[in-house]
């Protein structure tokens, strides 16, 4: 096993508040679903200073979530986050177990019963369903401990934030993670949530992204350059996400300096991987760097992962003019107009027809700038000249600029669509930051 | 509050064995790093029989985890299963730790401290490393508390079963994902563990998947069922996925005549929802249905995610033609051979140009099938008439038959984009398993 990479940041700042993150739901506890809110809040509830202690993922049974809840109250965890079992259907229970963790009763909070009320009018096609049963499920949702505030809700479940007399603060929120993303600002402007923050030191923190170093290549820059430069104060933490390499290095407020010198330190080694310093994201910087311009796609065994991936974005319809998914030749020839003969000679996977998708993309779609994708995605399909992975892209513009790439991409047949998506999108980067 | 509608399962196979599993490692509550262990030790924990009450995460602080272990333990889990910890650094606490909620002493395995030797040796590159730490390091892993089984390196790091007297079982794995799973069954062949086992019986299990019904309306429907038939002996979990209403019923063997009649009454009341109880997901269908014919596809405001989505399976290439992502007029009109004034009159989201995408893409790609999809996938755009969300789908063969659906999604970019994938799959598995 390769030495793990943490530099642990020593507290300077006096007694830090503990945080601990419930997340709710059986179907969690069978494996066949990850939880996505618990690493989430974990990472905003650091971003803000507190030190997450345990994350804990509970069945819908109450008196396992009252005794996970009373777990973290007697470990004086300051602030606890819940995430699901706000919904319509009588496993949903949190709100009132968290009520029995404060002692306290629930109660009907009119307010929030004609929100929910209102949302559930707007919704089309539940016209034809038991109105009865829908309004005893809205009369549900809409019951909060005393003494707690109710977050509206985004979907139709509402959060809340309930202080504990004399124990934590406890954030409730829904369980679907757009909601819970939703709903986490108005949770942090709660009176007792901003009291809570008053106590802690929000940490500073930096990201670096690397594209094409290996991740043991960091690991061997980190160690050489602690050995000039006490990186003590900072928390450095390495992570690979879809094939770029993230560095994040956090601190407390006074540790600018070192930051800055690692920084440098980093770019100085290995400039021609790092593509952000300031936290943007590759997906970031193409959308600026397409801003005025337009862009046709190609794809074969990305099957359309690019033109999804481009048009994540609002307003995408400015610069992204369209793509084909051609994977079959005929439609790279009446589609894409490649020459069969082109295909003949190269086979359909060959950098030659990469270039020839790349360019006919551009054209069909009347654009300035085009990507062509084609490879073998697994699991079948390989050869010994050919292997599952290989993949050739080309990106050409109308000023004559092509940069093209082939290589055989690691991974299973998801890994290797992906991946490949990544690679297209940074050739696009070199393309339109550095023409030669 | 409305009558509870979770039916919990009331084993008659003597006491229910609970587990628990504690995941150890700071920086998995940093938020960058998702665990892999939990969710597949509690996928196989499922499978023997056990019901896992508790997943809990916790950092590298012993105290932490001596209060994670000691909760279970109060709890009364019969069987803890922890990873990580067992390095050879002095934060690899946890076999100290579990010897102290066993109340017993470590001592040192020198079998396993010869095995470990042994392994070292054999790895390259650590000649460079101070032997004595070396050999401290060695010994300190091949400590194991008074009572234990150790459990033979995959890696380097021994595993251990410990047997906590009057208290539960605990399995202590090595972090790394694939050390873990390759030490598994060592663990199940243990003593203590097969004691455990024999008290279990594995669960049997279905799944109903449906589409297009709210999740108040099953709650209701299962308390009407819950009226006539007697549901105690079934866990039945519900969840929606990507726009799904998921079903799951779990029980032990004996309850498979409720379950099938529970399935009869689900499929008498919701049949037009109902279209899988077999496990197959959405996915699985159309791969089996589209065999033997090609599709077309036509793509605006999902952007390739429907063409992506159907491509993500080997042997795609089989059925999928291909598709064009759309996103300008020009593009609809010049690739797709949508009429312009077609566009004018009824505008590019409508289902007149749905349809008029969808046989322009099976008439390009020379399908047997055609999707086309267009519609307003926000934040902006939308209108009073066709707001956000708005859109428009369509789907036609070479036999005639015709299937669309015009309504307005919930939700925000992203999941307006991916719900309207979901519609479009539904609207294909109906076109082709009931043509009418």
């Amino acid at each position: 096993m390769p030495a793990p990479l943490a530099w642990r940041l020593v507290s300077n700042n006096g007694p830090e508040v503990r945080a601990g993150i419930v997340v709710t739901g059986t179907e969690l506890l069978g494996g066949q679903i990850t939880d996505r809110n618990g690493p989430w809040l974990a990472e905003r509830l650091g971003e803000l200073g507190l030190e997450v202690a345990y994350l804990i993922c509970v069945g819908d049974r109450p008196t396992d979530l009252a005794a996970a809840l009373r777990f973290l109250a007697d470990q004086g965890i300051g602030l606890i986050v819940t995430s699901g079992g706000l919904g319509p259907t009588a496993d949903d229970l949190t709100a009132e177990v968290v009520a029995g963790l404060a002692g306290v009763e629930l109660e009907l909070d009119e307010t929030m019963e004609r929100q929910i009320a209102a949302i559930l009018a707007r919704l089309r096609g539940l016209a034809r369903f038991d109105p009865e049963a829908l309004r005893a499920a809205n009369r549900k949702q809409a019951l909060k401990p005393r003494g707690a505030r109710a977050l509206p809700p985004v979907g139709t479940a509402p959060g809340l934030v309930v202080p504990v007399d004399g124990g934590p603060t406890v954030i409730v929120l829904p369980g679907p993670p757009p909601e819970l993303q939703a709903m986490w600002p108005a949770a942090l402007a709660t009176p007792a949530v901003r009291a809570i923050l008053a106590r802690t030191t929000p940490f500073e923190s930096a990201q670096l992204r690397l594209f094409g170093l290996p991740e043991s290549q960091i690991a061997a820059t980190l160690q050489e350059v602690s050995a000039a430069l006490d990186l003590t104060p900072l928390e450095i933490t390495t992570c690979l996400r879809r094939a770029e390499l993230v560095i994040d290095i956090r601190h407390r407020p006074g540790a600018e300096a070192i930051r800055d010198a690692l920084i440098e330190q980093l770019r100085a080694r290995h400039a021609r991987y790092l593509f952000s310093t300031d936290g943007t994201s590759l997906d970031d910087q193409l959308a600026e760097l397409l801003r005025g311009r337009r862009i046709g796609l190609a794809e074969s065994c990305t099957g359309g992962l690019l033109a999804a991936r481009l048009t994540e974005r609002p307003g995408a319809s400015d610069y992204v003019a369209g793509g084909v998914v051609a994977y079959s030749n005929r439609a790279k020839t009446t589609l894409l107009g490649v020459p069969a003969p082109l295909i003949e000679q190269h086979g359909a996977v060959s950098p030659e027809v990469a270039r020839a998708m790349a360019e006919g993309a551009r054209d069909r779609f009347s654009a300035d700038v085009g990507a062509g994708i084609t490879g073998v995605a697994g699991p079948g399909g390989g050869t010994d000249a050919k292997p599952v992975g290989y993949v050739c892209i080309c990106v050409t513009t109308s000023d004559g600029a092509v940069r093209a790439s082939e290589a055989v991409v690691p991974g299973n047949r998801a890994e290797i669509r992906d991946r490949s998506v990544t690679v297209a999108m940074h050739l696009l980067r070199r393309v339109l930051t550095d023409p030669a």
